[in-house]
């Protein structure tokens, strides 16, 4: 199927995905007087008095902002906040078909960290939660972390997160297929983007011990001089434990766990035959992976997962984000904090039961309809047990 | 009935005014593909390449932002701008309801009108039009004029322009009436805030040339020192050409109109009875105007005018806002000219036909249903006609 050409025919006949209706009937004078003047009033009246009102008397409650800059869209580069609007208006979609949640979508024109930061901010008092999408890194990092220090509403950085928490549901089963330990894991990683080092310190917090991260120039070390910026010099310090140098092919002898979200072939199959025993290959790269999964297994491989629909163990972000804002509005929290993005991913992988788990069955697949509801459950619980800053 | 307690109970119950829904299928793979990845890079492709694309590829063509800062909400003052969330929301479903316009509410966090530029301008990009409301003045008049000069998109004040539209049309019928030429009437105008400053200039360019212009401190002339503004002076320069000087009270002797946007109660039956013979009263101050219409014709008024639903002539901004935003959309305007805020008027005043034109009947009623398609046809063959910059 030409997905190109059928899609940009979709495109032209819906003109926007999304729609913005009404709830409120305006058939009569009467109507009018409840739904706008005179009787909005009081609406308006109870929410300065109480603002945390505006949860029970707008549609702030369901309402995620999902918002880019353009500076990375899908693996399409800096396009331009216009032209990224088809990939904000589909992930809107997917808000509202899989999770319930009301999703809008914006587009800033700026590339300026600290405008973009204002900009959302003061917006943000319309909203429930901020979903950040396809923002270059390593501005992403800071810009999530202004944002979540000025809002007081979740700010979420999907591309980190939302992949960061299916690789951990991913691997978590993965290892038990294996027989495995994350404790005892070399883990080798491919990227230095925003979903890797997100997946990173993910994989740090639960347990795993001997993560390397490569980029182009090869192993992240303490240290290193070339091709370095902060949030690598921050990830050097606590990953590599034993200060590995080289490059992707070098580190990844005796590896157990290849994790890339980076670029297209750039495994081989020899690379694959020098990694240990049962090892599993997270091949994230899309739509081409780091190697294909067939050549992955025939050089070794135990697992193979990709982001692809059309291979066993799909890593899609689908499978996380719904359930996760659903969650999180429920609960009224203010954050989406680490013990809830924890138990997304623990509820992901606990839907694969010990019978069910193979090789080739290590996450449910995107249109699992237990997906959504149970990582929602789960991240609603965490969030009443772990956040402190709940509005409802 | 107890309009603010029903209200109250309506928005309780609907927890919200508008929704955000899918237009898109994503019940298989394949719809997935299409949807969101990897198809919808190509439509991200062709909005990269033409900028224009994104009119017709994304929702964009259809979508209205309705944005305030809070500081004018209704008769109440600077509530914030998460309690002016309800009249936006009010404001969406009218312009769904009664334009078919997708119109989104967004309530920006702060008072700076270059900050509030800024935030407005770099989420301008998402939307075919933006609608700001409620903003207090003098500020908003800066806003408008900072936003239209950064934005290719339509940007309109409706406290503004859509009174003002709905005035000159109301006018035009009354005169008609009245058999009176607007050459030559003496107009008093009470108020100099947003409304009232966008009337006196639209009357101006329809060939109005005695109007004066009345704030607390009374008329206001060229060379006032007490209580003006920038705007004021720059009224004071194109208004009163014969200088009066006085209150309200004074200055209306032997006028032809009156027209309120002001405060209740300000017009008592002396002052009516100090007009010319068939003198016109629009009395808009919402919900209790300047002097009730049976007070005013008992006074002398031939015609009266109110912002209430509950007398005849409402001056009601529903009869022009859906109709000229569905007018530009359609016609790709990049602005909402003067010529096509006449088209507006004119298309508004000819729905009273010459029979069925009474003191009593100058205006159509906000419910019927040729309105939003009458005044939509004038502004997109205005529009066609007179704007420069359309993008379809």
């Amino acid at each position: 199927m030409n997905y190109a050409q059928e899609a940009l025919k979709l495109h032209e006949q819906l003109r926007g995905k999304i729609e913005v209706i009404s709830k409120a009937q305006v058939n009569s004078k009467n109507d009018l007087a409840l739904a706008y003047t005179p009787g909005v009033a009081q609406p308006c009246i109870e929410i300065q008095k109480d603002i945390n009102k505006s949860y029970s008397l707008t549609r702030r409650w369901n309402l995620c902002l999902v918002v880019t800059d353009g500076t990375a869209v899908l693996g399409l580069g800096d396009i331009g906040p216009e032209a990224g609007m088809p990939v904000m208006e589909g992930k809107c979609v997917l808000f509202k078909s899989f999770g319930g949640v009301d999703a809008f979508p914006l587009c800033v024109k700026t590339k300026d960290v600290d405008e973009f930061v204002n900009t959302v901010y003061n917006i943000s008092g319309s909203f429930a939660g901020i979903n950040l999408e396809d923002i270059s890194a390593p501005r992403c990092f800071e810009i999530e972390r202004k944002l979540q220090e000025k809002c007081d509403i979740p700010v979420f950085h999907d591309d980190q997160h939302g992949t960061a928490v299916i690789v951990l549901a991913g691997l978590t089963n993965a290892l038990k297929a294996a027989e495995k330990k994350i404790q005892d894991v070399k883990i080798i990683m491919s990227g230095a983007g925003a979903a890797s080092i997100a997946i990173a310190k993910l994989l740090l917090q639960n347990g795993a011990r001997n993560i390397i991260l490569c980029d182009r120039t090869g192993a992240i070390y303490s240290g290193r001089q070339d091709n370095m910026n902060w949030i690598k010099n921050e990830m050097a310090a606590i990953t590599n434990p034993e200060g590995l140098k080289g490059s992707l092919d070098d580190v990844m002898r005796g590896a157990d766990v290849f994790i890339g979200v980076s670029a297209p072939k750039l495994v081989s199959q020899d690379m694959v035959r020098s990694m240990n025993k049962n090892s599993i290959v997270f091949a994230c790269a899309n739509p081409e992976p780091e190697i294909y999964p067939d050549d992955a297994k025939n050089a070794g491989a135990l697992i193979v997962a990709t982001g692809r629909s059309d291979f066993p163990n799909q890593i899609n972000n689908v499978l996380a984000f719904p359930g996760i804002f659903r969650g999180a509005f429920d609960s009224g929290a203010c954050e989406i904090n680490n013990q809830m993005k924890i138990a997304a991913a623990h509820a992901l992988a606990d839907l694969v039961s010990e019978n069910e788990l193979t090789p080739d069955y290590i996450i449910p697949a995107a249109f699992d309809s237990r997906v959504a509801p149970a990582v929602a459950k789960a991240v609603y619980e965490a969030a009443k047990k772990t956040c402190k800053c709940r509005k409802i």
